[in-house]
């Protein structure tokens, strides 16, 4: 099958990680299965293979964020690459260089991958468009386009509590309308033939233009309701300029997640949130330490997947050469 | 005998590093003798040994301590270690996210050991309190409380110099109040059994509440008068809000350690000082560059204590697997 | 031949790398032979080779500089060292301690290599002058003194594409005065034989002072003409206090280099710059991108005529043992 996404190599393999869109099942399946190889090794005395050794992976990050900086340096780390962190405001930007030149520079120095994290959606295609044919380009999340290995991860979360995906029913609650990991999340969910996918808030935090099989729902209750699998968004205070939503009290008040509330979901149900947590706003802390919590273990798949997703595109050479030797 | 302080596991064996309080004698010398395996690694061609090889170290640091920061740095490195390094202030915890949270999210990323300072005097325990049983965790340094590293490399630079501890008088000067190492070096020269310590210095500098059996000087001369080592302390500037203190100049006209007022200790005397150094203020470049500092040697040491203390307690299961093997 | 230049050890080896002046050209031929080993390290799958493992490598940054920290840090990583970068204005000057103390300190810890990067002239030859005799330190740019790294990646790049320098006129062009790294050009160039060097800008831009048989042009065709290598330089707006400069604009009307300007030179010329680009300043994107243009080649050879000084400078121990056991 020829490939037309810029993710895909000629072979339709994975070459740069940008969005969900663009890739298709059996991808996302490959993604997950080879992060399942990974999950161990958190476990293990040493916590190390050489599978990347000797490439060079540079965390390009155009705005902080110390956690998804630290899931991709440890996933790195741990497949032996050497890691070198930028933080591009305070740098090559304030002599006035362009981004452009700023790649081309890093890319001259034989870098392997960028892992990119911008505040502008669309940064890390605009990156991977015009990068080297070697370099690979990872989005560690872009404005409130894409973040797509947090999507990935909770995929994995997902299949390993409930095995599959097709017969379940998945509920994203909260502020979906700036969430750069819902859309991630909605068209992976559906892309794995997600029984049910469910968004739930408040008028003023569901977007328009939403896939037409995803149920919107404007009650808390209501879109809980037998519920396999409860998502929960961070709300995103920072990214709401001149909003008119209610304190973060109100808030929790109508929308927050409770024992209480979590009644109305099936028994079974695991409840996830990407972190970090506002206790006391979108979620009682007496769910996010519950016994149906996985968050945590989100985390854990987190580098898992990432090894992954970083292994898959670089390690593409490998395959390559192996294939060709036969 | 069995352990019941939170640093030591149901083997009696050093799980975390915290306090000298809470120790012993023997895990003490244990260390330093630990740490004399590591003390030549510095002069090798290859300063590395596998020893942590494939585990991951978070140095943890909610104040800034370049000093600290570089020497756990370098041992983890030289113990082959995965080294993250987060400063947390302009971190996770600007976007709300709770110390406990940011904990359970970097254990569940199946981090080792952190490597924990903190302004908040108890920081490093209340940290241990709630870490996963296979992380430990290491004091580097807490609020006026303890700084125990520092400590155990002191103790390391006089057997060094004096073979024992038994028969000698050990005097520290300075700024007791408001230093937190001096706190870690009384408890660990009295467990060592030290024949003599004595604090040295202003009234408005020596604590109230110091042990029964260690000596209080309000004068320099009598304070050092046949003393075998010397431990000056650096006069805390920045933690002294609102002290009646005199100028520099004036301080160091009276409580300075000048070539001149070190003829009352004993003609072998060793001069120490945690670094960095006031000069002219607490010593005189002249005392700092001579013959009886060993004020450099003191940071050689450094490394090579917290190598040991990284290995015992990173290494405990490797010892209990070969334990059970046998 | 004895060696008087505190860069040599006393077999005439690099021992520090400070500045042009004082070498040979020997030294610098075996600088580029060295380099070319390591050129071709950037396209191997595995991007590392064991030469350093086990030293320590610290960039003494005084100023910030993304760029040249990277390209260090890649390079010593690339040689397996370990690498700690520290930003010493924020750090340990903060509280008050000397620069040499602080070196004391880091030598103490039994660092190999400082490389280091300060806004003064001179700093790192000061430093060189007081650290210990098995330490090497590394000029990574002094204030408007020495950039040695930068000027032999340039004779790097220059020999790969015109062999040799004696048959060569190579201009530089721009602002010279305020260029760290046209000084140690200029030297390079000559200490090589290159057949005529020039220096090209305005009479407020070009200083006193230089070698006798550099030829000076205050005209940019006259500078070019038939000139095989162009060198341009950045407009250093940064560093001209309450210079009497014309706007960027202007500057481009006289000064930059177009490609109908380059029709001067001579057809197969190069062109390079040491980045980052003032594109439309002193350069237009269309030479910049154009084929002459050979400035992303120079970033890549800057990662090789790293490692081939690093390994100079701390590999003489290995020679000596070697030379010994014979």
């Amino acid at each position: 099958m020829p490939a037309n996404d810029i993710q895909l190599d000629e072979h339709g393999r994975l070459r740069h990680f940008l969005a969900i869109d663009g890739l298709n099942h059996d991808l996302l399946v490959q993604i997950l299965d080879t992060a399942e190889n990974f999950a161990g090794i958190g476990h293990r005395v040493v916590k190390k293979i050489p599978l990347l050794r000797g490439k060079t992976v540079i965390n390009l990050f155009f705005e902080p964020s110390t956690r998804t900086l630290t899931t991709f340096e440890l996933a790195a780390k741990r497949l032996s690459a050497d890691v070198l962190n930028l933080n591009v405001p305070t740098s090559s930007t304030s002599k006035g260089e362009s981004l452009l030149d700023t790649l081309q520079t890093l890319e001259a120095m034989h870098c392997d991958m960028f892992v990119v994290r911008h505040q502008m959606s669309g940064a890390a295609h605009f990156i991977a468009q015009h990068v080297a044919p070697e370099v690979s380009v990872i989005n560690g999340g872009d404005g409130r386009h894409s973040h797509p290995t947090q999507a990935m991860l909770d995929l994995f979360t997902i299949r390993r509590h409930k095995q599959g995906f097709t017969d379940l029913t998945v509920a994203i609650v909260g502020d979906v309308a700036h969430s750069r990991v819902a859309r991630s999340q909605i068209a992976a969910l559906r892309m794995l033939q997600t029984g049910e996918v469910r968004v739930v808030g408040p008028k003023t935090l569901i977007p328009p233009g939403l896939p037409a099989d995803v149920r919107i729902f404007h009650d808390l209750k209501d879109g809980l309701h037998d519920a396999d699998v409860v998502i929960m968004l961070r709300l995103q205070k920072e990214r709401m300029q001149g909003s008119t939503l209610p304190s973060s009290q109100e808030y929790f008040q109508v929308w927050g997640l409770t024992e209480k509330r979590l009644y109305a979901a099936k028994e079974n149900v695991i409840v996830m949130h990407p972190g970090p947590l506002n206790r006391g706003v979108e979620i009682s802390s007496e769910v996010a330490d519950g016994d149906r919590s996985v968050i945590l273990q989100q985390v854990s798949y987190g580098i898992a997947v990432r090894m992954a997703v970083m292994s898959m595109t670089l390690g593409r050479g490998a395959q390559t050469e192996r294939a060709h030797a036969h």
